[in-house]
């Protein structure tokens, strides 16, 4: 690229901005309110999904690979091909530990955790790649539980597995495994979520219970000593998707809250919408066993990972068809309004407690609960 | 399902063939002249993309996902849209070891080899996610640099990175990173390459020194004590590929030969063909060092993993063009004409040494070059 130099003398002319530092103003604009990167060393807060990754992605990935598909920076890109049908493209690696726990193993998190990364953009997840890392001295048949675990899953999920990579490290390199999944799917053309088409007096919902996901995990490592009968809800949300897109079809904006939990995705729609989320503490439904471990664990649910639930912002005339659409389906039983959006205080999320009080509610700070995904 | 019982005494009629009965059948031919699994647990051998691999992949990948698009066992899947406009969707995982080498680097060799892959089924790369597996106390500095060559790789590439992930594990349970990539690219309409088209007759070009990558890897792990200025030849391969169909469109199939180097990748065209594939020793292009280098390891080139390099089957007629064609590029002008296609012995791969005789070219076997992508 050549550069203008001005001659001597001649006033400086405002250039026409370039493609690229339309984009990094934007993605600049976008960082003023998110935290900053402190860190020389990685840590397991970078990994956790709440302000250390945010800061990380921020300063380490989106600045070198800024482009307008990556630059509202949600859980995936969407793709616009030469015939303009658009694609939803996501990707998610699972390191999770234990592999296996109540309700599911890694391979259901692999497949699950990336079809519903396509979903919450509106599309209908259809092609999932997968590659493994895998340790010197992983069990085969161990290898095939896990691979027919994933199989479950995308049968489940409506979705084909078409591709895949496979790699061995040392013994002691991958914990067992990793497994990196990649998503792509069909947007129908009427289909267009977006947190900037979030406006005040919107309704916030939750379509299940949660926190189930990482307790259950938590508790399985069995480090901790407490017994509960609690189960991942890991599942595939295309279903629900589209059973809500139906009963409430002007609905703004989707999210799994997955790492950093319903705090952070809150956070960060309040964020990308410049607006304050207001959220009722007495409405949020938390099974009594997950609030009992959380309380032992000193963390709040609304900070706790789900791999089956998804927090949508519909219209206030659309908020009850879309509560009854969530709880039509088998994995929106629990479905609840959960809060509501306003103009004040921009970019922040503030909870009512259930006595009359109110609180801000921040991003994920640490990792209370490493590797659960 | 419901099974159709057949009356006592009744005939059993054959029922048609359901979609995945038909697809295991195709799946079940494929395997017939692969070789079969038989360890019980993972070792390198099953990463490094001969033998072991393929039957690994055979024995618990392909039969858990048996659907259409994975049964050609390419290293991608071509994804049909509803507008009929086709899609090549590639996955590659990165464990290189050292992370920096002569010519490269992991994040180099993240995007170069799932564009690669993306850019021998004959699509356009366009669209890169990118999936980070970091260990805990891996510094913040060297991951810039890490993503600094992926930028640099994406832009020569022409791609853009749209979606990314990011996961922290412990100490001592990643070797500094691993990156999991997937590329999406457009097939153009009148592009259709497929090792079902290959005829005897037809010419196998490679476009360049072969062995370069995976002996940069070996010397740079400095535990064999040579020393040569041999450099990773990890490119990105869509511009050859489009000079190459520009002055050969009658070109039938493409391979990057990467692990299990270009004696695997035409072990499986010649497999997929069902044809014979006759190789010219004396053709092959090989540079001094590496030939050394290859000559002190005990290994054979034919067996050492490119990175920036392809495997092309054309049309006697156009053989000429091709060559001309692949020269014209920066990334070709070591481009030739290695060997022809043949009715017999079918499935088998046959070089002619440069005195007189020859001998069969079977996969690689085992792993003599660990880690190298």
């Amino acid at each position: 690229m050549s550069e203008a130099v001005p001659e001597p003398g001649e006033p400086e002319k405002e250039l026409p901005k370039s493609e690229e530092e339309a984009v990094l103003e934007r993605i600049e604009r976008f960082r003023r309110n998110r935290p900053r990167l402190r860190d020389d060393f990685i840590n397991s807060a970078h990994g956790a999904g709440g302000k250390a990754s945010a800061a990380l992605i921020d300063a380490v990935f989106v600045k070198a690979f800024a482009n307008e598909a990556l630059a509202p920076l949600t859980d995936g890109a969407v793709l616009t091909l030469p015939s303009g049908e658009r694609l939803a493209f996501s990707t998610d690696s699972s390191v999770v530990n234990p592999i296996r726990f109540p309700g599911g193993s890694i391979g259901h998190l692999a497949v699950h955790g990336t079809v519903n990364d396509v979903a919450m953009m509106g599309a209908v997840p259809a092609w999932v790649s997968a590659a493994f890392v895998l340790e010197d001295g992983f069990p085969v048949a161990e290898l095939r539980s896990i691979v027919a675990d994933m199989k479950e899953a995308a049968a489940n999920a409506g979705v084909q597995v078409v591709t895949g990579d496979t790699k061995v490290v040392n013994k002691g390199s991958a914990d067992g495994l990793y497994i990196c999944t990649a998503g792509v799917g069909v947007i129908p053309a009427d289909v267009h979520l977006d947190a900037r088409s979030v406006r005040p007096g919107d309704r916030v919902l939750v379509s299940g219970t949660i926190g189930d996901h990482g307790v259950a995990v938590m508790l399985a490592r069995g480090e901790l000593g407490i017994e509960a009968d609690i189960e991942s809800d890991t599942a595939p949300l295309g279903g629900l998707v589209s059973a809500l897109l139906a009963g409430a079809p002007g609905t703004r904006w989707l999210r799994d809250p997955t790492r950093g939990g319903v705090a952070t995705v809150c956070n960060e729609l309040a964020r990308d919408a410049d607006l304050a989320i207001i959220l009722d503490e007495v409405a949020l439904p938390v099974r009594p066993a997950v609030n009992g471990a959380c309380e032992i664990l000193g963390i709040d649910p609304l900070y706790v990972a789900n791999e089956g639930k998804l927090v949508a912002v519909v219209p206030p005339e659309e908020a009850e068809a879309a509560v009854v659409a969530l709880r039509g389906h088998p994995l929106g039983g629990d479905a609840a309004v959960i809060g509501e959006v306003r103009d004040d205080p921009p970019g922040m999320v503030v909870i009512n407690t259930g006595f009359g009080g109110n609180r801000v509610v921040d991003m994920l700070a640490g990792d209370p609960l490493p590797r659960i995904c």
